[in-house]
């Protein structure tokens, strides 16, 4: 019983009561049974991958594809009325994510469509209240959107599906469905019949089948208020919106309108991947109605028994533990939040917590997402260093270490591949990295592993962060170039430091007059300019002797000039180690790191402050002569012996023997305290 | 019958005589009934390879690794004693290729081990002749394998051993292998005994099993020529070598000595991969009897029956029509085939030739290569412009041509799929690719295929060449940089070219005087020189009118300053566009070209010089008159008409009817012949 409640996912509503697991699972097995899970068949491409199918109740499902490796995958894209939010950036990244594991893990053969909602009530009533024309407010809008997308490095899906693009095929689906009976024209809207559908046999809602009919939504509030009269059911969802005076409109056989929210899916997806689709995502918010009525107006236009095999839901973001939606006036917006954290440390925030769960936004998070952002980081700069000063003709025998690492590497790409398996388990995935790392952080450090089998795990480690679109590469390749000449400046910059300890003034000189830097093709005029100022300075600081500015401009060039342009030098011992940065990100570190020390300093001083206090009531405390210490607890007792010992309560009565310890135990420990206070003050007065 | 024939890919070799396919077959089947194919366990990771196994005759065999996904793979890394050449080059090359794909295509968890043979007695035998220290020796040329290696980006393998680090671990197989039965001291050298081997029921060799016994070689022709005397058989190879006055030596049980060559791969494969392991590999002349022994010595050390479960072998590459070796003189070294043709030249080159097929060195190959190259570069460089200029908030509709593209690339990726499967087919790889490629190259020309969707094929493309180990990247990644400062270039340009048309002389020296370029932090210093210089040269030329020089300067700058940089400008109507190479290979494309077009003109001029030939020879042949034709022909005929055609032969008879027929079209046809020549005379005097 447990083992299968373990491996059930899923999300129980506020709708449903609380019943005993038993009852519950039962119900979840009937309520689920109209889903006809795919069979593997001889041409099956299988590779063990299980997804949190919402078809099944979000059951862990066996993803078996129609056509072989062949994956046809639809996901909703953006209605395109407002800037793009870290809500979003959540679905589409974790879409993201999943797209690059099913592709460039599992070598699935995708074909990924996604829509753009460029009609709709939402964009009509936007561009009303900005007083701009309805094309040129939804360019505007979608700009921002790809703009969004591209700033966080989301590829572009294969498809792009506009709805105003579809307006005839909608048109003829539309009719389809009518001539099968499905949906009725009144007034110049059309309507889905509810009724009909199900009284036909078919199962609707399928994803949220414990809701009641009668509660049944329509998902577009403007038709439930205002047309019920055109309606036969209350529930029929609107297809075509007849028109008004004022809105885009499209010619229809039903006379001038546009079509309803639901319908464009339904229509785009299928014009480009046919029936049935193997995959189809979006945010766990649109599950019902609008997934539901995409699947329900597909297959009454097609007369087939299940249009989508496989649905999945990306969980919603909280924010400041409200639902991250336009309605409410603190959002996030993108350009706000990468102007505090980097595109990758967005992404971490998200590939730390699993795909289809809720998730609350929080500084927390952000800030574990920060701090394996930097570990990833070192690890590749560090073993870029590793493996830049290695020599191939060194040793090569494999000693335990080696063994060691190598070992763990399998194990780690075997837990890897079961948790990638399990519904994309990204969490798990990250914490097998981490450990990876560590073991060969550490082998790096003593220098007990060979080099081959450090780039082996390079390789591998970038392959897997690659899956959560996360790239560490130092942009620049030339870095040969700059290899030579900061290798230079290093050296320089040491030499300088090292005589300027010494008081070697005519050596400093000597050292900065060597060279001349000239600019060289393709070379780093920044660092040129940079080493020929430190030189500059430096020999005059020397001439005049002055040890202190010859230290500060050896920091100057390492904490400014040098940083600025994203190459940071870490002084070890007496050489010092470059690395190369992107300047933009080396700065928001920076930034990061102050903002981080400042934190904890706050926190300190409030410890301190605390504490300080603590210790005054504590210092007032001891001032008190335990014989008095009882005396003003006059609500407590009435009588008093020569040490100021209660002996009677408040009432007359003598105490019990017990309360008679307990005071007396009391009085001990302030007499102690007291005595204490007593030789402080006695020594302070020494 | 017809259908097995065509499963079997077998290469016959000199010492089976020419028998019936049939009779043929069925020995096969007898001769590897040995090998025991690995079977599907439960955890079993099946992909559908199948490699050319030598353990069973270069069937295609499934590929079943003994671990889950894991995969053990030994190959034969080189004697370090002279340079790296062509020879050598396919077969790492051709490992390279195999690596790539079975860990980044099909996901096998791979741990790669590669040999270096640094005790030898070539090596000791090149040491002496060079004068040199042995182990300055080896270093020296290990460095150059390893150089040779990188310069062709031939992937390091996980885990390098040599032979000399080695040699505890060789004396202890040894001992085993001694203890075992299987092997003998004599004087100092221990040989493993193949009769008692073969008499207890083993199988050698396993891998060339029609050799007769008798002629089996050892395979180091010291041993078989100088110490028969020690050996129980003649066959009997060497597994220590009793050590020689000024050769290097180690301490062993059996005195100073140094391992044979054929022991080494046996140790050091299972010291790092232990017993059995999955994948062996290397160059097919190593088949017998090195590899077979190395089989024997371990399946006798460990007393199992199978060593290696899938031995794969890299076909010969054959110069001038004979076997690449070291003993022929005429061998092309690394250093000097990539002074003709890039490394990427090079790889295709065998890219084109299945990896275990014999393949002669021929210029033609290459040519085919390097156009194969270009074709690919194109691509990328045109899919580059296309994608650079494309809008994302443009049309993104699909029309016909979008899902004739999708369907293309969805059924190039069946079949490369397949025939990866098959025993890594990558001719066929790469015409699937060239067939997706010119598509694309057509709708790209037509502007006719979706920006999302050409993404897609240029990331597959990237994808499944990267599995060649070939690579488009434009080697900058600032090439924002040089995007805003080389459009800026180009605009110039066009601009003095069109106004130099023009004669426009003084908006020439406007433009060219709008502004003095800058160097700007990590920006092209050698485009700012070149462009600034291009503007004061043109400046002087344009005062001076003078309209040729003006367009050789144009010229000049697009042929020689930014060629030299590796930018190269194509002149497409009024407007030009440019493109980023490695200057190396720009120039050595342009060289190749040249070289080409050379090619082109010595074979036309050699034509012109035939068809002159015979055209003289021709006009001699028309002077004569057919009265005089057949005068000088005594040795035929006797006599003559009045016309010159003969009656009579050399003996003095009678021509019969049938000569007479001949002799007179002969005649008729001079005659027209002879006349047109009169008649050209004629014309000529006239």
């Amino acid at each position: 019983m447990i083992f299968l409640v373990l491996k059930l996912n899923i999300q129980i509503t506020d709708q449903i009561s609380k019943r005993t697991i038993n009852q519950f699972m039962q119900q979840q097995k009937n309520l689920f049974a109209h889903y006809k899970q795919p069979s593997i068949k001889e041409d099956s491409y299988v590779t063990g991958l299980n997804l949190a199918n919402s078809m099944k109740g979000r059951e862990l499902v066996p993803f078996i594809p129609i056509n072989g490796r062949q994956v046809n995958f639809y996901y909703c894209g953006p209605t395109i009325y407002k800037k793009f939010h870290l809500g979003h950036a959540r679905t589409y990244l974790g879409i993201d994510i999943i797209r690059r594991t099913l592709r460039d893990y599992f070598n699935y053969d995708l074909l990924s469509v996604m829509n753009i909602t460029d009609i709709d009530d939402k964009i009509i009533n936007g561009a009303k209240l900005a007083n701009q024309d309805f094309l040129e407010y939804t360019k505007i809008w979608e700009k921002n959107f790809f703009s969004a997308m591209e700033s966080l490095s989301i590829e572009l899906p294969d498809v792009i599906t506009r709805c105003s693009d579809y307006i005839p095929e909608i048109v003829t689906f539309i009719e389809k469905i009518i001539s099968n009976g499905y949906a009725y024209n009144n007034n110049g809207s059309v309507y889905f019949d509810i009724q009909k559908y199900l009284a036909d046999g078919h199962t609707y809602p399928k994803m949220r089948p414990e809701i009641n009919v009668d509660q049944l939504q329509e998902g577009e509030r403007e038709s439930q208020v205002n047309k019920q009269s055109e309606k036969k059911s209350l529930n029929d969802f609107i297809l075509w919106k007849a028109s008004k005076p004022e809105e885009p409109k499209w010619h229809s056989p039903w006379g001038e309108g546009r079509p309803g929210w639901h319908i464009q899916c339904s229509v785009m997806a299928s014009s480009i991947l046919g029936n049935p689709i193997d995959l189809h995502a979006g945010g766990i918010d649109l599950v019902y109605p609008h997934h539901d009525n995409s699947q329900a107006q597909a297959e009454a236009c097609f007369n087939c028994d299940q249009w989508i095999n496989y649905f999945i839901h990306l969980g919603h973001l909280n924010f400041a533990n409200r639902k991250m939606s336009r309605s409410l006036k603190d959002f996030i917006t993108i350009d706000e939040i990468l102007k505090k954290y980097t595109p990758r440390q967005i992404r971490l925030n998200f590939a730390i917590h699993k795909y289809d769960t809720v998730m609350d936004y929080s500084e927390e998070h952000f800030e574990q997402a920060i701090s394996i952002d930097k570990t990833y980081h070192k690890f590749f700069q560090n073993t870029q260093i590793y493996l830049r000063d290695s020599q191939i003709t060194g040793p090569q025998k494999w000693m335990q270490n080696d063994f060691q690492i190598s070992n763990l590497l399998r194990n780690t790409k075997q837990v890897i591949h079961i948790e990638l398996l399990n519904n994309f388990n990204f969490p798990t995935v990250i914490d097998a990295i981490d450990k990876l790392i560590n073991q060969v952080n550490v082998q790096i450090t003593n220098k007990t592993v060979r080099a081959p089998l450090v780039h082996s795990v390079v390789e591998y480690v970038k392959f897997i962060l690659g899956l959560i679109g996360l790239n560490y590469q130092t942009q620049n390749n030339n870095s040969s170039d700059i290899k030579l000449i900061m290798t230079e400046v290093c050296s320089i910059r040491d030499q300088v430091k090292l005589a300027t300890s010494k008081g070697e003034f005519e050596a400093i000189q000597n050292i900065v007059t060597q060279k001349q830097f000239q600019y060289e093709k393709n070379l780093s005029n920044g660092i040129v300019d940079c080493v020929n100022q430190f030189q500059q300075q430096v020999l005059v600081a020397s001439q005049d002797k002055n040890k202190q500015l010859l230290f500060q401009l050896c920091d100057k060039l390492r904490d400014e000039q040098l940083f600025d342009l994203g190459i940071k030098i870490e002084d070890k011992q007496q050489v010092s180690i470059w690395k190369q940065y992107d300047p933009q990100e080396l700065k928001l570190e920076r930034e990061q790191q102050q903002k981080l020390i400042q934190q904890k300093e706050q926190i300190k001083k409030k410890e301190e402050e605390k504490k300080k206090q603590e210790e005054l009531i504590q210092l007032e405390k001891s001032k008190i002569h335990p014989k008095d210490m009882f005396l003003t607890q006059i609500d407590k007792y009435s009588e008093f012996d020569e040490n100021g010992i209660p002996v009677k309560d408040k009432n007359g009565n003598e105490l019990s023997k017990k309360q008679n310890k307990v005071v007396k135990e009391l009085w001990e420990i302030q007499n102690k305290i007291h005595n204490q206070y007593l030789l402080q003050l006695q020594k302070q007065q020494q």
